[in-house]
């Protein structure tokens, strides 16, 4: 194991010593998740920078029994780039393979390595005048490789899907050391099982992503946001099915935000208000056209103003500049850091079939309330996408320890509830260490059983990412 | 084996008699493939009628070793649903588990079983005002479970993705009986393993689908088609890159054809030359507009215009009505069909990067008339998507044996070419029967050694299928 210095030194031999840090501050950064909610311990961390010496590491680690931690960005919220207490795994950050290895604007494809961040990538397309859909509050951070690892989600995925949706192909080392040569930029191909997918999602516990062919789309010409104020997630299932059907594709992200988590974003975030007047429910909506923005803010101003029309809306104001928009979208990103200031809170990742989602949130918030009385719901997310953040923060002024002992109550509620209507407990953060008991005692058992089935088939020593997922 | 009549009373049990074929004559259709080139033989055609009957059938096969080929509507093209030779094999045929379970328009969801035909699912979709995007000529016969166990294609594939991207879960059983509920309606679902995409495009050979949950789209309210005739395949990549950067998702189909494969639907499909004047190469486009055909016909007129005057392509007509935009798709769809009076053919369905189209056919056609003098290539498929159907009709009177004779050789030079552009031998087609070598001899070792790794686990007995993918 990793506590050997001898097998330490084999490990450093791979990456070159500057490459292998055994330092307790250097390390340190590695060892704690984005949100502090998760510490482990480690004596090597390893900086790979080629495929070859991913390989090597993952033969010597399967030789030697030594358990790996892939990382990336380290910008998970279910601790699944964390290594447990134990202190005998080594971590593989992937930072230093991030070059862009080719990009290719009329096949609107890229090959890129799993170190570069989401934002240089996106950055790389807009330079060719394509768009790399995916969208996270945390793109200046997070790889390419943990987007992949943990199937991200985001803003856009209603229109461009989730990043399962923009993979065509993966470069992978597997425990053992073999790498699947996957690399292909083919918008079709059927050349027997389809392997990527396993990859992807499976949070490192099955090998490590070195490299992804994904797809870009045009950059479209306009985009124009709205922000909505309805009286009713039921009026914002309307509003959606109502922009949605008008809009197709064009419509690309709706989401919905209770008064409440408008009202934390602008009291801790600083930003104002959409609206003079008082909506119980809001909405944020944004369409993109081919032509220019002209367009786009005409269809979508012409969409909302029959839905108010129709009474399927309140009020509305769309972004009537490029400051106005980022205004707009930083007011919606804010809300998970502007629950911080209000005290402790249960965060739930919960997805609903979309046509479930106003009963969803008319039935959990008396659950929350029976649970933990007084504690605030702080409902936002991607309603197009049935993926809501149903976060609950802390009674105000209330005590924190009182309330986190109730956090097992509220959230086996909301699950429970998030059960039966046939959702899913994690929609786009994963499993990790957070969810993996959840998990194991709550999933179909057939699912279950051949998860464990193709963990025992590829990884038959379970040296990758143990105590994650299953 | 199902040689045995003890064995064959076990199985009928399961299903009823009735619903057990054991006559020759009601047999056949189940033995010979769509287009001919395919016959097996099998004592057994089970029909079953519910998951629990299809469970039960798995487990009895798994004790007695029986091996099972699943069957949809039968239209595959490379022999992946028909049995072997030997006669021991039990056909299941999925045509009486037919029915929608489920359409919610607002969520954009179905839920279907597996022997609903893709014309029928469609048609629901468009009597709640909502698409199924999927699309092929074989529509009226093929089934969902076929269209995801060979993870189908066709021409709407460029803006709305093949099966697997229209797929949201899987109801699956596996060899042994037991049953995967995956039928899940979720945008966003990240609890563990993704297990779908592993039985979408394995062709049977891991299990049968039973049931799909599937996303819809919205229905566009226009659709504009145009023929367009241009001068090359490079002009056609111009004009393709011109296309899809003014529509982006808009652009829902762009096909490339020869002028011989317009020439052979017009000579034998009885369809009309789409303009007066000869052109060597011709592109058919769609564009959907959210809003109304007059919008559609505008915008892709205008795209259309902007690309004659700049010389990417030479002449060009829109449909002008709805009849007209039927003869449009259906002398693109006859191109297949139309090859058949010209004598012998070889079907390559490859792909290569988009970017790679043009240099593709500039070396692939001397290629084929070096290992067949006198062979006339018939190129058609889907630009848009990189994926070619690169065929290869005998030479006009010559001898169809001796054009046989060289298919091995024209197939290997088209294959080499493809692999050294980084593409794909089996595109939208599969592997089946037909390609089964080919994998085996030319693909990524590493990539074959999982395939057969996750084969083994999941069916270790191997009765699933035998004889196809791997």
């Amino acid at each position: 194991m990793a506590s050997g210095a001898d097998l330490i030194a084999q490990f450093a031999a791979i990456t070159g010593e500057q490459h292998a840090l055994t330092d307790t501050a250097l390390i340190a950064p590695y060892l704690r998740d984005w949100r502090g909610a998760y510490t482990g311990a480690s004596r090597l961390v390893l900086r790979p920078g080629s495929i070859a010496e991913v390989s090597a590491i993952l033969a010597l680690a399967q030789d030697t029994r030594t358990h790996i931690v892939p990382q990336g960005g380290n910008t998970g919220l279910v601790g699944g780039s964390i290594p447990d207490e134990s202190g005998n795994a080594v971590i593989v950050s992937m930072s230093r393979m991030a070059s862009i290895r080719a990009l290719d604007p009329v096949g609107n494809t890229v090959v890129v390595e799993a170190g570069c961040t989401l934002q240089t990538l996106r950055e790389a397309a807009l330079a060719a005048d394509r768009l790399f859909p995916l969208a996270l509050a945390s793109g200046g951070t997070c790889q390419i490789g943990g987007n992949l690892a943990t199937n991200a989600g985001g803003i856009a995925a209603l229109s461009h899907g989730v990043a399962r949706d923009l993979c065509l192909g993966l470069e992978v080392v597997l425990p053992g050391g073999a790498v699947i040569n996957g690399l292909r930029t083919l918008k079709k191909d059927n050349r027997g099982y389809d392997l990527k997918n396993l990859f992807i999602g499976s949070e490192g516990t099955l090998g490590i992503i070195t490299a992804a062919s994904l797809k870009l789309a045009p950059k479209p010409k306009g985009r124009a946001l709205t922000w909505i104020g309805v009286a009713s997630p039921a009026a914002a299932m309307a509003l959606f099915h109502r922009l949605h059907s008008d809009a197709g594709s064009a419509l690309t992200a709706f989401e919905l935000c209770s008064a409440r988590a408008v009202d934390f974003a602008v009291r801790h975030g600083g930003f104002r208000a959409p609206l003079a007047g008082r909506h119980e429910w809001w909405v944020l909506a944004e369409r993109i056209s081919a032509y220019s923005v002209e367009e786009a803010e005409t269809a979508l101003g012409s969409s909302v103003l029959a839905a108010i029309d129709d009474g399927l809306a309140e009020d509305a104001v769309i972004a009537g500049n490029g400051a106005q928009a980022l205004a707009f979208m930083g007011l919606r990103e804010a809300m998970s850091d502007a629950q911080k200031p209000e005290g402790l809170s249960i965060k739930h990742d919960i997805s609903v079939p979309v046509a479930a989602i106003a009963e969803f949130i008319a039935r959990a918030e008396p659950l929350v309330e029976l649970a933990a009385p007084g504690a605030r719901v702080v409902c936002f997310g991607h309603m197009g996408d049935g993926n809501l953040h149903f976060n609950v923060s802390q009674p105000k002024g209330g005590d924190a320890a009182a309330f986190k002992a109730r956090s097992g109550e509220v959230s086996a509620a909301v699950h429970a509830l998030v059960a039966e209507l046939g959702g899913s407990f994690s929609a786009e953060h994963g499993i990790g260490r957070m969810k993996r008991e959840l998990l194991a005692s709550t999933h179909d058992p057939a699912s279950l059983a051949l998860m464990r089935t193709l963990k025992a088939a590829i990884d038959p020593y379970g040296i990758m990412n143990p105590g994650k997922v299953l």
